[in-house]
């Protein structure tokens, strides 16, 4: 029967025949030999459990799932149980239009999940009462660290002191540390609780948490304005939940709120992937991190979306960069939406109101108990003390199914959430040993504190209500997006390979969405022997001797890699080690992660093949020999070559006493053929996303673990609870595992791929490159090669002397490709002007046929441009996309028919999909920065 | 928070407050009680549980499935454990745009599934090596009762009789006998395995089944040339599995092939819903029953796919008709086609090499360890022979976690199938107390029944091997279809409510998908306390004492209400009572399935108003006093209306000691309001698949149990494994429980609607029916109503004088709703040249007046047509539905303009719904029947 691996591999052996045949080897073993080069060949079986089916990769899934328990959780702490809407759970979550899309950075095929993060910014905004939200932070915690370095950024103080309440959530404070710590910031926890008195004299920034960890809501509102008094920003974490009842940020004036969605319908996942949010006051907004959709316009001046400002982001400012994020968590920010829309603002209240009045009434009958409660005025959580008797209240409820936060020996936290229903409370006064509470109890929210002002007034808030009426609205934008589940997506770098449905089916079942990070040890031995195996697989496959998947993204674990790179030297009394050599050629965020983790940035030039200039290397090891710390190279590079340099080069670095850290972008060229970690590198980050099949959901969630050779393994993240104390390392996430909530999917990919599976697939995606660039270099330069004229994974097609001679752009061919179907190959990187395409393992040889037809189709229209037959400013290049609504318009101009707009080659006449805008002009939207939902008329 | 209702019903509070002004009552319950006749009112409370919150169902619903045990099944006997691909699963029978989309009677709308449709037939046809297959049957007991029926018809001879092998299925036997009988077929059960010496002298047909019951396998030529010889018809069952490596029914001479595709990826279910099939040789194609999909052209000349041959279908035929079979089983036949789609040929030759290796080597093992297995031909079930231990046995294997199927108290029968593995074997070695086998096996398939032809050679079923290539596939077809996920789908008498998520995500949970129908009763406790709940509530809404859900659509719910009332008068010695009264405006369906009862249909009038003429009835009820066994009648009757004369007209029938017998079609236009079982009804089909949730699925499954008073109940449909032998009830579905696999979900509606939000959903529908009315009276005639100029839930506009006056048909309307972005209303039912609509209860207010709003823009573009603005031959309405590649291409000389074409009045130009074809010419197809699939270069 039918092996998993050809089911996710797209060519079949008589395909692969016929590309062998086409690039001119025998096997794809030879053409591996030839491509790879000896020095880093690795020659062997990855030592992996033999190939399950997919059924038995279910089965095994179930078993582990089993050995986890779903208690009720109300530990709190940040991470709150909460309904995902089933409609939303069915046809987000799980429907492969959403969760196999890519970033939206071809914003006119990717309307449909721009509306919804402009739903997702407009919710944030509104809630939050600050005008601008981005879309998205990667939890609570890096948001607050990111609102510190915006804030630092914003002051216009000297002081390097950032005060942290000292109720704040455990893990939020641990991740601000640790990004403190690097940028020579000082993080000063204080109780803040009696007010301004306690603050220091000199501080840029002031993080408050809303209502605060322990339970308690306090009016903030003269911390803030002392704080300001002083030239300091003030950042507040902010519970949206508890901001439908209570007085925004932005009212108590605020300049920065931070916080995560997850409670708005995102499965706690044992810890991610949840989008968190960030959102800033007027004048700050150019400041924003991350990505931050926006209203601009399109050829015909229709409304259109797409990310706005992206000259502040890392990979453009590199190392002049402020911070490294990159990856969002789209798939998630559109559900914590669409959980807004589908509630709308009343229900939203409702919910709130829920929480809170089992809050009030479970602290009234503990009261009534006898039990001391800490606070008058909380939201959701009650802190009730027991001195002495903590471990125990815990342990009670706990084997009543329902789990409490132990806060220390003498007190308990139990939070509320919607899923509280009457019989939680019975068994938490039950566990306290106080009698069935039925008397009243009345709201503890401070009246003065009671919200006032509107929010989610914007209509696309209160026409979903129905479940029929959601159904269409998330089918509606689906269906104006292009995805994997439509055609390839051959975008270089990116790797959009198949996300197979028995990897994504496990993530929905309640043992592993509903579990809580915090929860006990005792209730999540299958997610811990879960992560247990995936970590020793990504090792073995990588080479490493200790692998983390703590990091939540790429850039997260670029990050975690430098700091552990730094608490090595450091370890051994290198303090001096700071620089960081970066090729040329390198993606953005290796600089901005370098400065990130407080490091100079030292530029390597490359040569005329693309590859790290080794002369250069050379001068720039000598002129920081001593301060040395680190290089960060991609492998294969990111032109897609496998350099032969690269064992000399990981022996130079080491030799003046620096770290080879392997970005493992590329490391899909890699598996079951080399291996970072024994040829040379001591630190690489992996992206689960792209590699290891996570689907990037629109922009993500992203995993990025890290795997180090074993004297990094002390400085690996360490536990964001400080319950893993022996290790040196930094908390990156706020959770100690990440994103554990979709580790299932590499997990079981690895599973029924197995060692021959996964060299296979290697091999397919290297063959399929070759392929393409065999196909199209007549047609386009190929710009780079390595061994015998062979690229790796990925091929880039240089366009500029085309360009130059007849006026065609890029831009022109990318969106021109939108009405042959397909989505764009990655546009000017690594090089301006050049496409760069990777096919991946997963496209079938009739998809990289239609691709490299439609690509020759388009070089012969380049030609009539070039020949004059169209005008350079009216030709079907430049004005692509067409849109429906444009070639079906009862006027027609221009000079080529509408058919050759509409079906050019290939293209079939029934089925087609439609770009839903034309070209967006985004340099009017960040002209005139719109950022939340426009009103309705806007479309007329 | 929100209650289930809330999000159930589309119209909001401050909607149907606007709703009420224009129909002019203040509240529903002022229009409910001057809607519906007093006589009929049943003034109450729904006695059901309180409504349930989403999350409280799904944990009710999970308790339920934990009480089911998932063994693995070994019990054959037409039911066989099979892998779901999960591609399919997710993006088949999870998906919205598949699930909830209509019977493809606009098959403009519709071209999706229909080729979905059209591969089933394709590998039906390829497989059974007959010419012609439908799409679909019920079930492989009810295709074979269809198939003794094809074969009476067809034959010359005049013999009553009907030959059945002995090693047939059970559950085929019991329902072919309980169809025989009310048709006057004997039917003699004969073992044939000694060949045509045992046929008798004359019979008409001969039913073989192949490999047969006990696992054998037979060369049956020789009985199929003595039953041709006796100027019979052969009829095989046959397994599809067995077929790729087996000679098929056509070669060996059969006329007709009958069976089940349930082991083609569709799980067990509890015994359904699972697609059965049937096929024909040449030549009997136009007297197959069902639906038959065919390919045509449309007004372009281009192919396209619609319902072929509608002359023969059972609504047409009415009295005449000699098959009642209406819905088929869509949604679970495409789940069958793709699995052959993405397995091929090859892939299913060697799941069924797998099944038959496991067979050959469990049957070596049992013959090693000294037990004697009766056949030496078999393909992947064995018979054993442990005299007096039986029992034993197949308790030994159950405590390990595998069934075994008792074939009586020395035998048992073991069957192996896709999801067999070694260690199943293991365990049955062990419980028959053999030991473990390593020896070799040998296939155990006679050579000469070896097959050698091809099959599915056709390039669909090889060009999507890849799990991309697959997914791409299901989305491109999804697409092109209109269901409910894009908007109203306004369909009279057809209920397209919602389908929420939270009813469907259960069926896909093993404990409810992976149940054999003839699992032991402990290992089914939780489906059977759902079942019993479900009847009771059904009971009590519809006012009846007694309820089985074994009908596994409403037609055979009707055959089911019908053969009661017989068995009712026979059991009273009323022989001679066979006279069953239908109002002309009936269902066709209904006549069939009198005639299918051993019933003679005498019509009765209707007046002008639609109603039935009480004054005919009397002049009828007098003409067969001592020969009428019943009344059929709907209410609301089809025409929509809350006829008064109800409860007079069951007065004279039960006087004239005739049966009534209440089609339930229209049952959401009652519920709450009245009970059929109280207002005079003897008996009553339901349709869960409309009142009660269950998705139509592109034309399937329904479900249509039956309620019955106290004094029918003994004749309710008896198990067709005879277990219940205490019921004098004859089977009319393969499964005790029908298609007990989709249970849930109108358990699950009732359990979140409770007894108020039941009422208040009929509310809401007569409510929306009569807003559509008022809104567009002034421009349709609205042809019936009721009780002060009211509708019930659905209206009737009468387009005849429109069509008299300008030409424009209901078809052109229908056609031209599509450009506006709707599924049509009913066309022509039940009055020619008229169309339905009902909006039901989901259906929010801004679709309503959209719906409105397109109907009064048409109207507008009517009057154009009947003025001369536009000729009659070439306007938007004639030349309607109009495809993307019309309105774009490079000449345009219609009357009007491309954008009055493709963007009339209301439809934005985003994301517009497109029909891939113009309108489809069904009698060209018709004259030139092609019933599977066409060359590629067909489309060329």
């Amino acid at each position: 029967m039918t092996d998993f691996a050809d089911r996710h591999i797209g060519p079949d052996r008589e395909s692969e025949r016929r590309m062998l045949d086409s690039v001119g080897y025998g096997t794809v073993d030879e053409l591996m030999d030839a491509a790879i080069p000896e020095v880093i060949r690795w020659h062997g079986t990855l030592d992996l459990p033999p190939a399950a089916s997919e059924a038995e990769v279910i089965a095994e899934l179930r078993a582990l799932a089993d050995r986890n328990t779903v208690n009720v959780s109300m530990i709190g702490n940040g991470y709150y149980g909460t309904h995902t809407p089933a409609v939303i759970r069915r046809n987000v979550l799980e429907s492969p239009a959403w969760y196999t899309a890519y970033t939206p950075y071809q914003p006119e095929i990717s309307q449909g999940r721009l509306e919804a993060l402009l739903n997702f910014q407009t919710m944030v905004s509104d809630l939050t009462g600050l005008t601008t939200a981005n879309a998205s932070m990667l939890d609570e915690a890096t948001a607050a660290a990111e609102a510190m370095t915006l804030a630092r950024r914003a002051s216009k103080t000297k002081s390097p002191v950032y005060v942290v309440d000292a109720d704040t959530l455990p893990q939020t404070l641990a991740v601000i540390e640790g990004r403190a710590e690097p940028l020579g910031i000082t993080v000063l926890v204080t109780d803040l609780s009696a007010g301004p008195a306690a603050l220091p004299a000199e501080f840029f920034g002031l993080h408050l948490q809303y209502p605060g960890a322990s339970g308690a809501v306090r009016d903030h509102s003269s911390l803030v304005a002392a704080a300001h008094e002083a030239g300091a920003l003030v950042a507040v974490a902010a519970d949206l939940l508890a901001l439908t009842l209570l007085r925004s940020p932005g009212e108590i004036g605020a300049d920065i709120a931070a916080g995560t969605t997850q409670r708005f319908g995102v499965p706690m996942g044992f810890g991610g992937p949840h989008a968190g949010y960030l959102a800033v006051r007027a004048g700050l907004e150019r400041m924003l991190p991350g990505r931050l959709v926006g209203v601009s316009r399109d050829a015909d001046g229709a409304p259109a979306y797409r990310l706005a400002l992206q000259t502040r982001e890392q990979h453009i400012r590199r190392e002049k960069a402020t911070s490294n994020i990159c990856t969002a968590q789209v798939l998630l920010a559109v559900i914590a939406s669409m959980y807004a829309v589908y509630h709308g603002p009343d229900g939203l209240r409702s919910i709130a109101r829920h929480a809170h009045s089992h809050a009030a009434r479970l602290a009234a009958g503990l009261r009534a108990g006898g039990v001391s409660v800490a606070d008058e005025a909380f939201f959701d959580t009650v802190t009730a003390s027991v001195p002495g008797r903590a471990f125990d209240v815990v342990a009670a409820a706990a084997s009543r199914g329902v789990n409490l936060r132990l806060v220390d020996a003498d007190r308990v936290a139990i939070a509320c959430d919607e899923t509280t229903v009457a019989a939680h409370l019975s068994i938490v006064w039950e566990a306290f040993g106080v009698p069935e509470f039925s008397g009243a109890s009345s709201a503890a929210l401070p009246s003065d504190l009671a919200r006032t002002s509107d929010f989610l007034t914007h209509p696309v808030f209160h026409e979903h209500r129905s479940e029929t009426a959601m159904l269409r609205y998330l089918r509606r934008l689906s269906d104006l997006d292009y995805a994997l589940d439509r055609g390839m997506i051959p975008l270089g770098s990116c790797t959009m390979k198949l996300n197979a449905t028995t990897e994504m089916e496990p993530i929905s079942w309640p043992e592993f969405a509903n579990i809580h990070p915090h929860a006990p040890a005792s209730q999540t031995a299958g997610y811990r022997s879960l992560i247990s195996s995936l970590e020793t697989w990504l090792a073995e496959v990588t080479g490493y001797d200790a692998v983390s998947v703590q990091p939540n993204a790429g850039s997260q674990g670029e990050l975690a890699g430098l700091l552990a790179i730094r608490g090595y030297h450091r370890s051994r009394g290198d303090l001096e080690r700071d620089v960081c050599l970066i090729p040329s050629s390198a993606h953005g965020t290796n600089a901005a992660s370098a400065v990130m983790a407080g490091m100079r940035v030292v530029v390597v030039a490359c040569d005329d093949e693309g590859n790290v200039d080794l002369v250069d290397l050379d001068a720039k090891i000598a002129a920081h020999a001593s301060r040395l710390a680190a290089i960060m190279v991609t492998y294969p590079s990111t032109h897609g070559v496998y350099e032969t340099g690269i064992a000399s080069l990981c022996a130079k670095v080491h030799d003046a006493g620096g770290q080879v850290y392997v970005d493992g972008a590329n490391l899909n060229a890699l598996v079951g053929f080399a291996k970072p970690g024994k040829f040379g590198a001591d630190v690489s980050h992996l992206n689960l996303h792209k590699t290891f099949c996570i689907p990037h959901g629109g922009g993500g969630p992203g995993v990025g673990p890290i795997g180090v050779r074993a004297h990094l393994s002390p400085f690996l993240p360490g536990d964001p609870l400080g319950a893993g104390a022996d290790s040196a390392g930094v908390a990156v996430s706020a959770a100690q595992h990440g994103s554990a909530g979709i580790l299932p999917i590499p997990w079981a990919y690895l599973r029924m791929m197995g060692a021959e599976g996964l060299a296979r697939a290697t091999g397919a995606a290297v063959l399929a490159a070759n392929y393409v660039a065999v196909r199209l270099r007549e047609h386009y330069p190929v710009l780079y090669s390595g061994n015998k004229g062979l690229v790796a994974h990925e091929c880039i097609l240089d366009l500029r002397p085309l360009t130059k001679a007849t006026g065609v752009s890029v831009d022109d061919v990318a969106k021109r490709l939108i009405d042959y179907g397909f989505h764009a190959p990655t546009m000017s990187f690594p090089v301006a002007g050049t496409l760069m395409v990777e096919p991946t393992e997963s496209e079938d040889l009739a998809e990289l046929d239609r691709f490299c037809d439609a690509m020759i189709a388009i070089r012969e229209e380049i030609t009539k441009v070039g020949s004059g037959t169209w005008p350079r400013d009216d030709n079907p290049l430049a004005n692509a996309p067409h849109t429906a609504a444009m070639v079906s318009g009862d006027e027609w101009s221009h000079a080529y028919p509408r058919s050759v707009a509409a079906y050019p080659f290939g293209v079939s006449r029934v089925g087609k999909y439609w770009s839903p805008v034309r070209r967006i002009d985004g340099a009017f939207g960040d002209r005139n920065l719109v950022c939340a939902c426009p009103p309705p008329e806007a479309f007329e």
